[in-house]
């Protein structure tokens, strides 16, 4: 018995089925890109064994623990540490136990089979967890993680991964990267700037991490041109320790397209009060085009992420702090939105603008007629709670028909949880090769194009997209 | 000959259509748990037999009366009196014939599946309803109405009807469960309190309605603490006539988390001038998080069903009145909406408030995020126009990946047309089945768990989420 | 070898894909009703031979050139002209080896069906296009366009056309419909009444237009009871030329219903200062009822296409001007803005109203809810962006169980590229049969009434609804 189906997430039946299968094989061993994700650059540059299975799968993973959280687990029990750092320390073979006990709840999400692809292919686990197994279950991993062949360095080995970023802020040292430089190590990890905690004025921190900002980088960021140098700076930084691309996580596309002086009068306005809702939102609405612009200079890819209402629930936020599951998505205008940004870059063919959505109703209505249009913008991969095999279903058929595949991107796994990203990836291959697969045996596809797009899909958009 | 096909919404072929049938033999005969409902009470306290074919299937029906309007039928020849009382009656065998000229425009639609299937299992009607077969099908039903195997209780029984909720207001006497709970008659029928009446500024008999309120409680409810306290009152006689929940359907999700001196000068304003919108909604909003804190106390559940705009023809509400057909959903916000009730009462695992929604797009979107991590939040089933196969797997489909099944509550029939209920239960039972089949033969989901979950969606998660 | 798929679009297996088939088999052959198209009258009135390859699929095909140029191509390299006429003309050679060097980013959108569909049953190809078949292609089209049999006045005859509607401003002479009337020819040609540019302040030369309105109707279109008898001679002067319908294309579908003073001031105001975007928005929507009332006199069926922001790209807009391909959805409320127009004629048998939208979200919440209850409205077929298999499986998934069949009116091809007319309607024909088959095999249509309304979306809605 095994947990995973050899033929998941292909149709049920028939010659799609057969199709789908036969395209997969042919990209089921290629390496992993892995142009965007959050797993920490330490775990590869310290190569130090994974703590306990808690920690690989419970603790770090907000999609597992908020699920448990919504069926009435606290997050104490999983051994969630609060802002104050007032908890007790949790034993992981309990927390692992209550996960396991809880772990129907899993039942058809992406989660689910994540966990166990990874706990199959990864640590050879062949049993369902549950309270029965979990004890078992625990050991077997256990005793995984103390061996060599399960260190962060020959994971990635054996993941076949052949580079894969990470998500840095401007405040960091990058010795992480530095550190696998200089290792000797050949594994390719890349960092990406992601400058949100330097643009957002509603981030508490903003003006001490404005501040640090000026000291990383010799710069006043207490004044307009200051501050775009200290970025131009940064950026340079960081492509030293190989960013091919930025990341700008907002809560809305708008973007703004002022004149010099209307920008530098706005980032005094930010610098004032830099609580004031109206003028963040402008503030990094103009922040956007100008990371746009410096892209233009030194070939940074650009990311935005927007559409997340960061926080939901106060009394967890003022317990737990940030990341706790409470991020919910909202609706999300790009027509309007990204014009100004689009208006000044939007037909350059070397500056390229991918975009993601939360909001999958903007698929079809803007996203996919803008993206069919504007040279520059390019569709990211379905994201977060839709990275899925419903969520890319859907994300291919609602674009394909008006943007087509070649104004799309590749996968992103996105991910915090280092042994979900083979899982990921999997998943992502194939539901491509069965929507690829449905096309054909409607008529819509020839098999010679599916086969060459199985390709393009899994490994060369990424790649040309991100300059890898 | 029959109306009904045996495999009805299984997927069409193959592996899926085998499984989705082994599933659904092992829940169709589960007991009928219809935990929400618009049935008369009166029907089962009586029990006097049903009047005719017209008024058993096309006068209560809002669905089929809207369909017959948009095709060109007036209402008037339907049998649906004005306000003022001033139409002729009409003949129902005449309405009968109008409808059955027309039964081919339900092509498609729900509709015409819950009443083929009445047709056939509670009246054994084997041919199409149409113009020529109508006068035989009229007559076939008349002459089962006057036998008592046809009567409500025996129908009742004959659908093997656990529990029934129906919906009263706070100003109805509930003597007709009082009549059922004296009569020995053993069915349970439960009430359930929807306040709306008292609640909503707007209805054109507020203050009225208030008076009315405060007589029947022994409190004066035009002042802030009586009015809460009537609340109270008649929470706890509908406990008494069973009720384990409370429904409010509201146009917006909007909640709002005053103090309770500011939600005191809100009732005032809205004593003072009920027909003001802003303070109309604001005052909805309040109530909606005071029904929560007093479920805190009683332990009803919650229900909430947001988004329809009422009475959109003016010319049709000024001559029928409300519920002709003529409430049509909008947008509906639930992130922020929300928010202030959930941050009084979300965190409290004893509390449960089960939203619905006329807007799809909230789905994936909000909903189904919000579900997946607030403990309080449980996701109703697809609800009214969407109380249909499509709708239906939809609703599985955007809410599944995120939220998974263990944040819904099973189904709901949420009808006013009697014999409509075993064949609503029906569609979702199916409905489940093919999902869930869908599911094991795409590798998401072992048999072992499709079985299991088929008996949670149609009778455990119901009883459960409304401690039935 | 071929570029078509016999069975293309149906789907992949099993009893669906027969019935599809069969389905298919009893409507391939039935006449083109086109009610609703942008292909110009001039072809058919001088009957020209059209000129080159590229005339006949690149350039007056947005679909085509949009995306084309989101891969990087520019548009003056296709030979499109820029406003001042300032581009050297290109080798339509050379825009055909471009478009067939990127013929592969077509891949899963409809164009590329549309495109291989002509190309194979028009010219006889039936090797894919690509760099190496570039030329071949282009001279075999080539040799085809000099013979008589590919005339417009032949293909017309070939592809079975039994009506086409063209779409005319009122300013325009009608010359070419008359030329075709007076030839001998018996094809039947008609146009279409579009107002907009004599209704929208915001164009650029709405008072040039009312100039000329004034001029072409010999009444002082700068009153308002001139502007009103304007329209109605230029609408029974439409309906001499065959005219059945009008055409309204508006940034939203907010309607007015302003008493006759009221709306006397507003188009004052529209008069004196029309780019006022809250004046020109409110005189657009006073407008729609207007145009309205006077369906009710002279019987025209009304035809509303809103929701699309134009001109997305400024730069794009101020060398080429409109029609670039520039012109993205956006979010359009139905609910609430077709009420007031809805008050007045909502309810009347003998009007009738074709809306269309660029917001799918609307089919399920706002569409099909108000036209399965308002007589005098019916859905359009899905349009433009979603004039596609999935954007048609779409709408009769999201509309079919609320607003049934019968509230809907057959296909639209709304095409302006003349080869792609049986082209969409093989697409649509071939989707209708697909979704009819699959609820025949789901138990939720019978066959006979599955066969029944194959002929009815077909052909009998289309000439039902536009009165052909």
């Amino acid at each position: 018995m095994t947990l995973l189906d050899e033929d998941r997430l292909f149709p049920s039946d028939g010659r799609s089925r057969d199709l789908a299968r036969a395209l997969f094989a042919t990209v089921r061993d290629l390496p992993i890109v892995s142009p965007h994700g959050h797993t920490d650059p330490r775990w590869l540059a310290e190569n130090n064994p994974f703590a306990n299975p808690a920690e690989l799968f419970v603790t770090p993973d907000h999609y597992v623990f908020r699920m448990l959280f919504s069926q009435g687990v606290r997050l104490e029990d999983l051994g969630i540490q609060t802002i104050m750092g007032t908890e007790d320390p949790v034993d992981p073979r309990e927390v692992w136990r209550t996960f396991a006990e809880h772990y129907y709840v899993f039942r058809g999400t992406p989660s689910r089979l994540w966990i166990d692809h990874s706990l199959q292919t990864v640590f050879g686990v062949e049993k369902v967890l549950s309270a029965k197994t979990a004890d078992e279950i625990y050991d077997k991993i256990t005793d995984c993680l103390f061996r060599l062949e399960f260190r962060p360095r020959a994971l990635f080995d054996k993941f076949d991964i052949e580079v894969i970023a990470t998500t840095e802020s401007p405040l960091d040292t990058l010795e992480h990267h530095a550190q696998i430089a200089s290792s000797g190590w050949n594994g390719r990890v890349i960092t990406t700037y992601r400058p949100d905690v330097v643009i957002d004025p509603e981030n508490p921190d903003f003006l001490e991490n404005l501040k640090a900002f000026s000291e990383t980088t010799d710069e006043d960021a207490l004044t307009w041109a200051g501050y775009l140098n200290a970025h131009r700076k940064r950026r340079r930084d960081f492509i030293a320790h190989g960013a091919t691309a930025s990341d700008h996580g907002h809560p809305s596309a708008r973007t703004e397209n002022l004149s010099d002086s209307a920008a530098q009068d706005l980032f005094a306005s930010a610098l004032r009060d830099p609580a004031d809702p109206k003028i963040a939102e402008a503030f990094r609405a103009q922040m956007l085009t100008e990371m746009a612009k410096m892209s233009m200079d030194d070939g940074l890819v650009m990311q935005i992420h927007p559409g997340s209402r960061r926080n939901h629930s106060h009394s967890i936020f003022n317990k737990f702090g940030t990341d706790m599951g409470f991020d919910i998505p909202g609706r999300t205008n790009y027509v309007e939105a990204l014009g100004p940004l689009l208006d000044v870059v939007g037909h350059e063919p070397d500056f390229t603008l991918i975009v993601f959505t939360l909001d999958e109703t903007s698929y079809g209505r803007e996203l996919a007629p803008l993206a069919g249009v504007y040279p520059a913008l390019k569709l990211g991969p379905a994201w977060w709670f839709f990275d899925s095999p419903d969520g890319m279903w859907r994300f291919r058929e609602m674009i394909t028909e008006t943007a087509g595949f070649y104004n799309t991107v590749g996968f992103n796994d996105d991910t915090r949880a280092f042994c979900s990203i083979p899982a990921r990836h999997d998943v992502a291959r194939r539901v491509d090769c069965a929507y690829l697969a449905s096309l054909v045996t409607s008529g819509r596809l020839s098999e010679t194009d599916a086969f060459e797009l199985a390709q393009d899909l899994t490994y060369k958009l990424a790649k040309k997209a991100y300059h890898l």
